[in-house]
């Protein structure tokens, strides 16, 4: 029942208060139950701090779009921010760029890249593996280090290049006229066996037409360059994207806020919104929880994300998102301890193993805090579905919850 | 969730019929568990009646705004009558003129105001007191009297005041011109230790600045008489408005209504929906289930409305919410006798004893129909969000429920 936006009376309504928010984003935390066991992997697993939460907190289901909608990332993480899931887009350019620590400046245009391995059938490139099956990071770092030696600039643009985890990698086009647009379709097809796309403009802007004959020439380049290489041939470009202009979340809740996050899309989403960073001793949940507890009197609102669950999720693998899963239980008491005054520990999306992918299904969602009912025996998917007082809710809710528990909104009127 | 307007659907849809319609809204009912008794209210108290009526009625529980949001009365009510919340704003001068039974005209000015204690410092007036330590309704009188005398007029625009209960009175700008504009800010600053703020014109109508300016006259001299009073040295004015343009609740549900409610602020909003109001011979129960019999005959719906259970949970008192809850218990059989075909029992919003004011928690809502599930064991809470059939839903649908289980919707097309 996503309807109206809630950003714009919280806006309104939002106060200061010195109280402490923390939000846990388990990736792809949701499931279903799967053979043989019939369980979810929540409620495989040995969780007993998860548990013994439940009996004090408020326990519900988030759709982070609508019933039936299976989100990506970046819509998943926007509705737990309170930003409308559809009508705010965050592409995958953006994204992955800031991720990876590079600077973006205001008319740059930034690109998803990924390593692949094609074939030329008919003068056709057709995409035989869309990951280059999954090449070392160090032969990716090797590539785009003669990549880029070789292509500096093209047409006065500068392409500025950056490698990432294994077939990853970001590319920022930068023209000191100003003259790009991001209106430029994706070369990914999406799926092996398909031909790689052209980079067309996606609208009547002569600045459009240029950036895409630019991606066309950046293109043809690589491949002279990849051509003889195995099994990175070529490569794929996909999320073309400016600078976005979203509401910065510090500035709309009054909050100062930190992203403890590892995987570079996810960092990439929170400084969009604003979010500050801070610098991770080591990249595990001990080097998280590490970075919370220094930097707890310096910020209002902490996200902590965690990818483990999702991948193992997306590997299909039952057995390791219960271990994902009792790894975080670990370490939740050290979250605990630090007595925040709302704790949410919730997933952006299900990831059910039995679909080896992001799901639809409701999310679980905990939230500790005074003056909740409480009484759970244990944090799953069923007993949040069927008994959760919060009862199943868009994940956009989430801020106004938060907020209201941490005493952070005013009356509406009188 | 709150999500689109019903009323627009349900205008086209309501058919006449004779049924009869009960909404009894226990102000402020819907709490959380408190400390030593960690049970609410509403789980706490004696409740033989409500219990009864639970085991053959629906239950669920109702968010007035959306999740998070705290509302004032004015929202709260709005929802519970199908009006959108946050789009239709009911202002509280205009509550509180009508409520006290003054007569507005179209195009005066009304305003809420306080007695209130002030001091002067650096030539800048600072709230101690906003309610002037409650002063008693006769010395408000009084001094209500004494204003009057002396201010009848100000450049031609005619002054009417009267006096409410303890601190509170109204006031009426009349402009025999009509050149007056209700686009003027609050004076009361809202909050103890802070300066009496300077009515200004919030936009740039010339009647609005003309507006304030007689207001600020009007508090001059106000100021002048009052000097050296205590503790009722000064007056705060809010909620400046007109006669507000609201769909009128008889004509768009063709109901014939009647308010059973004795505040002012409720009478007024019911008065501004176009309810009757009927003549109470006591202002408690006892009257208003009295009236409720006598005009059994000449309504279809009837709001009845029962102040003390958030006067208790604004005190803070637990067990004054219990008592509250309990008395009104005791008269519940007497409108159930009555047999309605559609009875509700709920709140318009939540105020938790722990926080001492108005929360953003669900409100337990009950409905006796013919053709519910039932079966529950008490109506509190928890087992209106745990385990209502109605689910948590946005309060603005409980118009649509009472009309459809009063059969009076036709069906929505072929």
């Amino acid at each position: 029942m996503l309807v109206e936006e809630p950003m714009e009376l919280l806006r309104e309504l939002v106060q200061p208060n010195d109280t402490k928010l923390v939000l846990v984003v388990l990736d792809g935390l949701g499931d279903v139950p799967t053979p043989p066991w019939n369980e979810t992997p929540l409620e495989h697993a040995k969780t007993p701090n998860l548990d013994s939460l439940a009996k004090v907190s408020a326990l519900g289901a988030i759709e982070p779009v609508f019933k039936g909608i299976t989100p990506g990332s970046g819509p998943g993480h926007l509705a737990l921010f309170g930003y409308h899931p559809i009508k705010i887009e965050i592409k995958r350019g953006i994204m992955e760029a800031l991720g990876m620590d590079m600077e973006v400046k205001p008319g740059d245009v930034t690109f998803r890249g990924n390593f692949s391995t094609v074939e030329e059938h008919n003068g056709k490139l057709i995409v035989t593996d869309r990951r280059a099956g999954r090449i070392p990071t160090e032969l990716n770092r090797k590539l785009i280090e003669r990549i880029s030696s070789e292509i500096k600039e093209i047409d006065g643009v500068k392409v500025i290049l950056k490698s990432g985890i294994e077939h990853r990698f970001a590319m920022i086009l930068r023209d000191p006229q100003k003259g790009l647009s991001d209106q430029i379709s994706d070369t990914d097809p999406q799926k092996e066996g398909k031909p790689v796309l052209d980079p067309t403009p996606l609208d009547d802007n002569p600045a459009s037409k240029r950036t895409a004959e630019i991606v066309r020439k950046f293109l043809a380049k690589v491949r002279e360059i990849l051509r003889d290489e195995k099994p990175a041939n070529y490569v794929l470009l996909r999320g073309a994207s400016g600078v976005p202009h979203i509401p910065q979340f510090p500035e709309v809740y009054k909050l100062r806020a930190l992203a403890i996050a590892t995987y570079p899309m996810y960092r990439g989403i929170a400084k969009i919104l604003g979010f500050d960073e801070g610098k991770l001793e080591s990249q595990d949940l001990e080097g998280q929880v590490k970075l919370l507890r220094e930097a707890w009197r310096d910020y209002d609102f902490f996200f902590l994300h965690y990818k483990y669950t999702d991948k193992a999720g997306e590997d299909g693998n039952f057995l390791a998102k219960v271990r994902a899963i009792e790894e975080f239980d670990k370490y939740l008491m050290d979250i605990v301890a630090l007595d925040p005054d709302v704790l949410v520990i919730t997933g952006d999306h299900s990831t059910p193993c039995i679909y080896k992918a992001h799901g639809f299904q409701p999310v679980p969602y905990m939230l500790k805090a005074n003056g909740v009912f409480g009484g759970y025996p244990a944090f799953n998917e069923r007993i949040c579905l069927l008994t959760g007082e919060l009862g199943i809710f868009p994940a956009i809710y989430n801020m106004s919850l938060m907020l209201a528990y941490s005493k952070r909104l005013k009356k509406f009127r009188a």
